[in-house]
């Protein structure tokens, strides 16, 4: 839809046509179009949408644009949204809008969801708890396939999904059903006899990221979660694990490269923010690099003697670094993924032992040729030879371990990455050359 | 499902204790079971997996043993596992396996499926057609809601989903029901009245991120795939969807560390193979690391006649080469997810402008004055505050610019990442930090 025709369409206040437009819709697409209206356009935007879009729509509005909105809602127009609306989706909002929007919120609706939502508010940060729903499909195992799906035409309809159903007895998960069994089976069929007891579940203080990965795994449509007496308490849908998912890869790449992530999208952060999530990882590194430098002033008598050495730092420092974040990348990204546990570490090390003879004796020989040739100089082809080959197998080795020991000590893995590793690398790097340097060149320190 | 209890079962010939267990089991785990086991008990254990599972389970097994498997299979084996997989599965298959086990393959599978595959085998690399599957619920918008229920309990035991089904008229897309409609709708109403007529759908030629965009944007369970001439061909379902999710930011990530991606997981990778994907990067990266190095050697008598000068050589560099990664960083990811295009150019640039005003002179301060106490030089605290300001601006426009550049001249902007912005920031750093060097302290070069 071109926003400047509706625009037009709603200046010249022609209802109907947009009101027809509304219909034919997408609620994601809607909320998109009425992000670019002003306040006054925007309420009047709104109250042309159908009712059963509404709530989709404001759920997938800015927090600016919901607390506006519910700001000028009539008591029976907020009322009619917060009905509509899925239970997790509420819970977002009322984690996000400021405290006079949320009151307004909470005195609208009823008392049975408010107690709910209060649950639901205070599991823990980044828990499976926070991005479950309340609201599925509870069956019997009694009843026959034609009774289910009498009792999923009648509550199905404000369900998230319909299409796993769970058999409970006594708020106990005995088994589970699909839709595609229900629609697939004989009418007379029993719950019992259809239903699936194998089931993958988790609990509400599990890991949000843990979620993710049972969905890419087992290829699921909804994840039911348990309370720690083993009651089920809500589903993950598979759109909301998705979510999970994406952010989740954005939070590593993001505190990958030195930055506090935030969870705004890069044009909705504001450039202050943008500072702030950058500027504290780069004082840390900074001063890490005046150490390495502190370090270098110790040669000073070498490079004095051989200034031609001081040429080869940058690439001592960038091979080193690059090779180190390679492989903590390589880990970070295994961790993530539920391939690579600390019981691995050994593993891994043995591992990247070996690819880093193989990567260092490569690079080394590649260089010393170039300095041989560029020089003629075979003892400063051998210190740089020497030095470079310590170097990578050093990093690699560093580049493994680190993250898998944030894992165990219960650190974000995605810390020790790139930045991180370089500077403690350079160190050891600017280290190992200028001893090498020193013991071949005969050099006094 | 303890392996050690399963093998030996296994080995007691316990068939039938083996077969109930493989009977409540979920075909992924049993596939990660088998994966344990060694050849002729896997051909064994197989056969005791019940018929309506055999084929999900050989879906998910590594392709070595698909082949294995494949290999001993009597020609009935093989039809009935062929029969029973998905279409996208069984083109998995012929893309990974040797020659000899294709030409196996499409011997034994029929002439309609072969020439669907055939078709399914050359859809570009990375494209919408390649993730596709064909196998879908089409209906006529003259049924009513019980016949379209009959046609699904008819045809949709075969079908990867029947939670979305499409209404065909003469192969063209003209709506979307999905079984929630059906299931909450009165048996007589007609399909005509109850389908979605705005449809989002692909193109087989798509690039298959843009499909992972789309259903994270709008929450899908499968999306509709058009050939060029508009006629439905597949659809791609949120299974396949979440692997392009995950596989998409493993890719960037590794790209961005500077290895060439691979599609195994750590530990399925070969040592050599690990060695060949990180050494072409380092090699390029060390070349122009040199390049940094040699101007370092123009610089000589700088710092043969101030030595402290070359101690501040890690810091800037790393400061600058951190700065820079920090904006491609968050380019990179936000041209991933489909927040920033290239037409934003000018407003990232200023935005990165206006974040590097404010990071660098923070950052030019704290060493300003930590120079001006240890070292009391205040012309070297002005040399390192300008330079290091300098630096921070150059990086975060570089960082920001080159993605963007990239993703214009349909590179992988996530080549445009820490180690190359690393080592083209090191090169400017330097040529700042010695310009400036030399101005203020008057050095002759």
């Amino acid at each position: 839809m071109d926003k400047n025709i509706f625009m037009e369409l709603l200046a010249k206040r022609q209802f109907k046509a947009v009101r027809s437009i509304l219909d034919v819709m997408n609620a994601i697409d809607i909320a998109s179009l009425l992000s670019e209206l002003k306040d006054k356009e925007l309420a009047q935007a709104f109250r042309l949408i159908p009712k059963d879009k509404a709530a989709e729509v404001f759920a997938n509005m800015s927090n600016t644009m919901q607390g506006y909105l519910i700001n000028i809602f009539t008591e029976k127009e907020l009322k009619d949204i917060l009905d509509d609306m899925f239970m997790d989706d509420t819970v977002d909002l009322l984690e996000e809008l400021p405290a006079n929007v949320v009151t307004r919120i909470l005195e609208t609706i009823g008392q049975e969801k408010r107690s709910q939502i209060n649950v639901l508010l205070h599991y823990p940060e980044d828990s499976a708890g926070t991005i479950m729903t309340t609201e599925y499909v509870d069956l019997r195992k009694w009843m026959t396939v034609s009774q289910a799906m009498a009792h999923i035409k009648e509550v199905g309809i404000h369900k998230e999904t319909i299409y796993t159903c769970y058999v409970l007895d006594a708020r106990r998960l005995i088994g589970i059903v699909t839709a595609k069994d229900l629609m697939t089976a004989d009418d007379n069929e029993t719950i019992e006899d259809l239903m699936e007891t194998e089931i993958i579940c988790v609990n509400t203080h599990d890991d949000k990221e843990e979620v993710g990965q049972l969905f890419s795994k087992y290829d699921l449509l909804a994840l039911p979660v348990l309370d720690v007496d083993g009651r089920m308490v809500g589903i993950v849908t598979v759109d909301d694990a998705m979510d999970v998912v994406v952010d989740e890869a954005t939070e590593d790449i993001t505190l990958m490269a030195a930055i506090n992530p935030s969870e705004k999208p890069y044009f909705d952060t504001t450039v202050f923010q943008h500072a702030k999530n950058r500027i504290l990882w780069l004082l840390i590194l900074m001063l890490s690099a005046t150490i390495t430098g502190t370090i270098i002033t110790r040669y000073e008598n070498a490079f004095a003697v051989i200034p031609i050495l001081v040429s080869f730092i940058p690439m001592l420092m960038d091979t080193g670094g690059n090779c180190g974040s390679q492989s903590s990348t390589l880990v970070i990204r295994g961790i993530a993924l539920g391939e690579i546990q600390f019981k691995d570490i050994f593993r891994v090390m043995f591992k990247e032992f070996r690819i880093s003879l193989l990567v260092g004796s490569a690079l080394a020989l590649a260089n010393g040729i170039r300095i041989l040739i560029m020089y003629r100089n075979p003892s400063l082809a051998v210190v740089i030879g020497i030095s470079l080959a310590a170097t990578i197998m050093l990093s690699k080795l560093i580049g493994c371990i680190l993250p898998l020991l944030a894992k165990k000590v219960h650190l974000d893995p995605a810390i020790m990455a790139a930045p991180l590793i370089t500077t403690l690398v350079d160190t050891c790097s600017i280290l190992i050359y200028f001893n090498v340097a020193t013991l071949i060149f005969h050099l006094s320190v």
